[in-house]
Formats: C-alpha cells, structure tokens, sequence
C-alpha cells in the first residue's frame, strides 16, 4: 500500500478540523491510566520504522479476522447483509494510515481532533458517511472494546520480524498495546458521553 | 485476606440473581471476538492455584496505583473529595473475589448475571448503592477501558512468582488478557445501552 497519497476520507491533515472536545489534560490523564510515558512515544518511533513495509500483512491478519467472524463484519454489511466491499476497501487504506499515525504522530490537539472523528465515525452520529454508504448505523461498543485483543496481541510477531533485541520488541509491543488502550477509550466517548 | 467467607455485597452466589441481558450466545460472539476458547480456561484454572495466595499482593498494586493517581482515586471520592476508606476496603474485598472467579468460575448464565451486576455498580444506576456511600457516581468509562492495560501489565510477575515454565506463564497470561478485555465489555454495556 502507498503511504504518500492520503487516503478517501483521510481527515487528519485537514486545515482546521473540528477540535475535539478531549482536552490535553483529559489525554495526559488518560496517558497516566495507562502508563504512556515519552518512553513509549520512543518505542511507537521505533515501531513505525518496524512496521512500515509490512501495513499490509497487519490489515490482511485484521481483515481476516474480522471476515472470518459474522458478528464482526456485520459492521460492514448493508441492508441485504452483505459486506459493502467499497467501504471494507476504503477503511483499509485509512486502517493502514492509523497504524503508522499511531507509532509516528505526535499525541497532541490535532491528533485527538482525529481521534474524535474516528470514534464518530463508529457511532450512529458518522459511520458510514465518510464513504456514502448504507452499512450498519453503529460498531457495537462491546466490539470495539474487545477489538483491544486481537489487535494488539496479533501485532507481536510483525514487531518481532525485523530482528530487534527481545528488549526492544518488549518495548514496541508494550507502547503499542497502551496506545490501542488509550485510543479505543477515546473512540468509546460518543458512546457515553454524559459518563465517558 | 480469607477467600472463603463471602465479602459484603459479593452477591454472586445468591439465589436467583437478576438475569444479565446479555444472553449466553451474545457471550459466544464476544469470546470469539477476543480469541477465547477452552484453552483459555484451563490456562485461568492453572492460574488461580498460582494466584490464590497472592491476590493481596496483586490489589496492594492496583490499590498503589489507583491511590497514587487523583484522578483514578475520584471514583471513591466522597463530596468533601476525600477517599471513602470504607468504600476502599469493601471494593477491595470484593475485587479480591473477582481476581479468584475470572480464573476458576465458569462462564455461564449466573457469571454474567454477575458480570451485568458489576457494570451496573460502575454506572448512576447501582453505584455506591452496595456498600451504602456516598461517592462519585461514576466509574468514568474511559478509565474502566484504560484500566485494562494496568491490570493485565502488572500480573504477567505474579503469573511467573511459583516457577512454571514460560509458555505456561504465556498462556495464562494471555488468557487473563481477553478475559478482562472481555469482562470490561461486558461492564460497558450500562454506559451505552443502545449501541452496546
């Protein structure tokens, strides 16, 4: 996959994008829930550096997952239940960009700007809209949450691949799993807003 | 701390719990959507004889954690901001319990009658209300989803403490991780009731 041109619905680099209402000292606290130290800022550098040639392999290892479940990608599914094949395709490029957005962009307002779109565009408010599509109205929450699994734990062996000492892949894979912590409880606020 | 008298307010036990509207093939679908089958219970069966006597030393560092971040110490914070010590001990008796039932109960309709039971006492609708305080009415749920990294992160030591080989203390380790990612889906359900 390119990483040059930004892919169809690819917002983060929008002039002004909508601010999200995710304060830097909500992130900083969140950053402390989790344990996400410049340590790790380090270790996602690094990771990015790991992971850049293979963005593929990891989509094709999620995207397999997901197909491989009805309940997973009947987020994907329009009204006749089948998996609306545009949008699967344009969610992938986008997929591919965050993995590399969350081991190389700076955690500051405009990356949570992007991170409140994300999660919008999980729930009833967004989804489907980016891609002008009629899919299901929302990805359930308890989904997205238990998504923290697969995708973290799968990513492993990719962060291994490039021959780095034990140490350091211990590092990589810990600031990853932080991240996807972090991130998906950012993208479950429009879930709860009253109680997020 | 003694394992065999019930805490206060551990009502899993009781007879004929308030069902969970969670349904045992709603179960299916999540604990396939974190990679959980019956290796992983018998990886949390050898888990609960490895941590049966260290479940004090397992919330002694979550209490330090919780304790040394204000605001993951709000949760148990009365009007005056204060701690509610007697809300503190009695959570931790009961998280004790947790700790032993995620390893040794099986997942069956009377654990999430359970499991909908401990959501509800994160949210407005049963929170405080078990142990009679006067706290903060929310477990805010950004910090029920980022508690997931602190408390898988932390057990991997007492997993290796009695000396098994490493890929036991890998199974049981991975197994502890979908089961808490799951769990804490399953307690997200009252903050998002219609897209949950």
């Amino acid at each position: 996959m390119t990483t040059t041109t930004p892919p169809a619905g690819y917002t983060f680099d929008d002039t002004a994008p909508p601010p999200s209402p995710v304060g830097l000292e909500d992130l900083e606290r969140l950053k402390a829930s989790v344990l996400f130290g410049a340590d790790d800022a380090a270790a996602l550098a690094m990771a990015g550096d790991v992971l850049e040639d293979q963005v593929t392999d990891v989509l094709d290892t999620w995207y397999g997952f997901v197909g491989s479940h009805p309940h997973l990608v009947a987020s994907f599914a329009g009204p006749d239940g089948e998996p609306v094949q545009a949008y699967l395709d344009a969610v992938y490029q986008r997929f591919g960009r965050w993995i590399l957005d969350t081991c190389r962009r700076p955690y500051d307002e405009r990356w949570l700007a992007y991170q409140h779109e994300i999660g919008l565009r999980h729930t009833p408010e967004k989804k489907n809209r980016t891609d002008g599509v009629d899919a299901a109205p929302v990805v359930p929450l308890r989904y997205l949450i238990a998504f923290i699994f697969p995708i973290t734990a799968t990513m492993r062996p990719f962060l291994e691949r490039k021959g780095h000492p034990a140490a350091d892949v211990d590092r990589m894979y810990a600031a990853w799993c932080k991240s996807v912590t972090m991130q998906v409880a950012l993208w479950a606020r429009p879930y709860a807003v009253q109680d997020w």
